[in-house]
């Protein structure tokens, strides 16, 4: 399988004379790292990446392949061979793995260092073989993310194209994935950068008004200023909306089912899960008494939580169910509250109803099918719908008005949308931002230094969204969520 | 980051003229197939693998990037670019990933076809939807080992390479995975050839000479005849005894601790795990009260069982308990029974020592800090050990024991072992062969035609090891028990 004439043999180096580049690789050596990137569990293929000015060195201290030795080959190239520990004779110690070797040559690279990665197989053995190979050629494990932030450090991508770049790891519906491509390829990173380079321009001119005299700014100026200011502030604005759907789309939206016992709770979990059981993942719960299933509506992923059924409970651990139902409850973006509709409501029912918040509350009335003793009137503010799960009636009208309540659009193609971390930077700029224009329009001439270093406070922070302006702690906050690997 | 200008864009051609290729992808594309050859979780890369006639240009049809068209490039090369869905425009629908892609041109891939290897963004949803893409572009879903089975119909590896690579996907110690690597790169492979060889041979020379007349054959041609065939059936006798450590690779020792309650059993696990922790495993048990634990040990998996306490129980729950610590016991490589070596043994301790099975127990006397009221002598032909478990004294010794009674060398190299399916087929040649040397021992002239039958019978039991002989049933064996994607 494997021509022994006329090939890099990394054994015959280590054995004799060391290559020129693996002789010196202590040096620097701590800027080379190494991670297993592909998921553990038995599979195919399992990648090593390596990254750093010691990569190709590595190469060839472990990877034995035909004709020339790897760090001589060309960049965007691969080579098949045997993957050995570095010094070591293959002969007489076994081989680590048989596999691929992935040549880039800096900067055409992830990280725009040298980067190599190597394909074995699958499997909770061989990678961890071939990552012990490559760290005892010196490489250096990398930590969380390390290689998405030296991408970051190398102006290869933003801080917004890196956030993607997770979130688009950790995306659980195909919309979710969307967004984060478009993410990725520059969607946000554009409008953020247009807002920014607005601001700049905002911020230059107010500093040269600063220089007339009190009666010669002219006021077109001025005008043209608060213009371009209202013009920012609408577009911030609008981008803090898209939070809500990028929250739903990251975290999934979480859907508590609630009520008495017995008005057919479980039912509707099933009936809701039943249409789409192939994505269905199952995840028993942490306590008997409350289950949790996930599933994709409407390309908004969805976690259901089905609660022991509220009552007066004398037995301790129903009481501690109902008090973790409660709990759920507080915590829903969506809270469904079944009743029997085939009978009068209890006055504890209409106490809980009373409390409800109606943007985030939908009322099942079931068991239709049995005669109806409520009607929407019983529910004024609410939404409602009349279901008889135990045959699928209604359960269609139950997913739209999901939908709608989510307020995910359904129809357009999936756009960027705002994290955490940005709404909180957003929030802070516009608010300096509104500050601004109206100091501008109480008294402009007056106010204009104080405007215009309120002006600069705002693109220090959107600077910290792409990235312009950072730190090491941000950093950290923004890369120790990312795997390792990646 | 992408240069629009000068690229490769399957959307024009999509939306235009297809490429020639792409347009006649319906012919022969069910033998286009793919698959996920990543395992499923959170990390930085998945990878998509397609190989069939119709690769390259599922390759164009979904793959953007700069300079010329996938299809057109080199061989052994790879580009970055980004993955879309076929026949959509990226300016309206949302891309798929971004990526790099592969290049295998046939002969030079895994299965001799033409191949490509899509690497997009690890986690539960990019993978999938690379996959819909290529799905949509006509590939079809490729079933357990598909990609494997082809390379052995196409001729690059053999069955029991291709066994290999699954024991090296499963293989859960370095030991194991040495064992396996080395059989993928062909010495088990070799073992096997040079013993079918011999046979062939041997097989021959019997059938030349039926030609003689009865008192015509020589002596010395027999004799040949007779000390090749011992040869063959010593290598594979000691072919046969690899048997017992490939299992125990490949499956792992199953080690069961058992004795009355408060005799130290929990303890014991404990100290076993003690020094290997980072390497363990904690897997809950299906029942309350058996624990079960992996650890590696000189490059042997094992998986350690602690079981309930032995004794007579009146409470259901705990009956159970000790109805499967029994069953445990039974199926174990090694049981482990732990007294207290500072109480005299109870009668139904003693009944359990005498049903032991000497070559598969250990007895454990712990507190031996406590004093001693026990010794070897009260366990004749048992392998013994005194521990004090509470300081970890003697659980050294208990580790080489547990070792020395597995029979697993431990300073060798790894190197190839029989697997369940091998043993079988061994097993049935090597009955025949010595039926064949019985016979050609007592009457060579008379039952020369009979043995040359027998010979034959051999050679197509063990053209099966390897697939020279091979049928349908045969490779549905093998190849389902691998991963899809492999």
């Amino acid at each position: 399988m494997f021509d022994m004439q006329n090939s890099w043999h990394p054994v015959e180096s280590a054995c004799g004379n060391l290559p020129t580049a693996l002789s010196s690789r202590n040096v620097n050596m701590n800027n080379t790292i190494a991670a297993i990137a592909t998921a553990p569990g038995e599979a195919g293929i399992a990648i090593v990446r390596v990254s750093g000015s010691e990569s190709l060195a590595i190469a060839d201290a472990i990877f034995r392949c035909s004709g020339i030795r790897p760090s001589l080959r060309p960049q965007n190239t691969f080579v098949h061979g045997y993957i050995q520990s570095p010094g070591k004779c293959a002969k007489t110690d076994g081989g680590v793995d048989e596999g691929i070797l992935l040549i880039y040559k800096a900067p055409h690279s992830y990280t725009r260092e040298d980067v190599i990665e190597i394909q074995g197989h699958g499997g909770a053995t061989s990678a961890r073989r071939i990552l012990r190979a490559v760290l005892d050629a010196g490489a250096q494990m990398a930590t969380p993310g390390e290689f998405t932030r030296r991408a970051f450090l190398s102006g290869r991508i933003d801080l917004l194209q890196a956030e993607a770049v997770m979130d688009l790891i950790r995306a659980r519906s195909d919309r979710a994935a969307t967004a984060a491509i478009e993410q990725l390829e520059g969607s946000l990173s554009n409008c953020f950068t247009n807002i920014y380079d607005t601001l700049i321009t905002v911020a230059g001119d107010l500093e040269a008004t600063l220089d007339f005299g009190e009666d010669e700014l002219p006021a077109a100026t001025m005008q043209t200023l608060k213009t371009q200011l209202g013009t920012v502030t609408c577009n911030l604005t609008a981008l803090l909306k898209t939070w809500d759907e990028g929250h739903l789309l990251r975290e999934g939206a979480i859907v508590v089912i609630s009520g008495h016992p017995n008005v057919g709770k479980s039912t509707l979990l099933n009936a809701l899960l039943g249409s789409d059981r192939a994505i269905v993942t199952h995840q028993p719960g942490t306590t008997r008494d409350t289950l949790e299933e996930q599933l994709v509506l409407n390309g908004i992923p969805l976690r259901i939580v089905d609660t022991a059924g509220l009552r007066d409970a004398d037995c301790r651990i129903e009481q501690e169910g109902i008090r973790r139902a409660h709990s759920q409850i507080s915590l829903a973006d969506i809270n469904i509250w079944v009743v029997d509709g085939s009978d009068v409501l209890s006055q504890s029912e209409r106490d809980h109803i009373a409390a409800c918040n109606p943007e985030h509350c939908i009322v099942v009335m079931n068991k239709a099918d049995l005669g109806s003793q409520l009607s929407d009137a019983d529910f004024i503010g609410l939404s409602t719908v009349s279901c008889s799960l135990r045959d699928g009636i209604g359960v269609d009208l139950l997913r739209k008005t999901i939908v709608d309540i989510l307020g995910i659009t359904t129809t357009a193609p999936g756009h960027a949308t705002l994290s955490e971390r940005h709404r909180i930077i957003v929030q802070e700029a516009l608010n300096e931002l509104n500050e601004t224009l109206s100091l501008l329009g109480t008294n402009a001439d007056a106010f204009a230094v104080v405007a215009a270093g309120m002006v600069r406070n705002s693109l220090d922070l959107l600077g910290e969204i792409t990235g312009r302006i950072y730190h090491k702690e941000l950093l950290d906050t923004i890369f120790n969520r990312f795997c390792v690997g990646k």
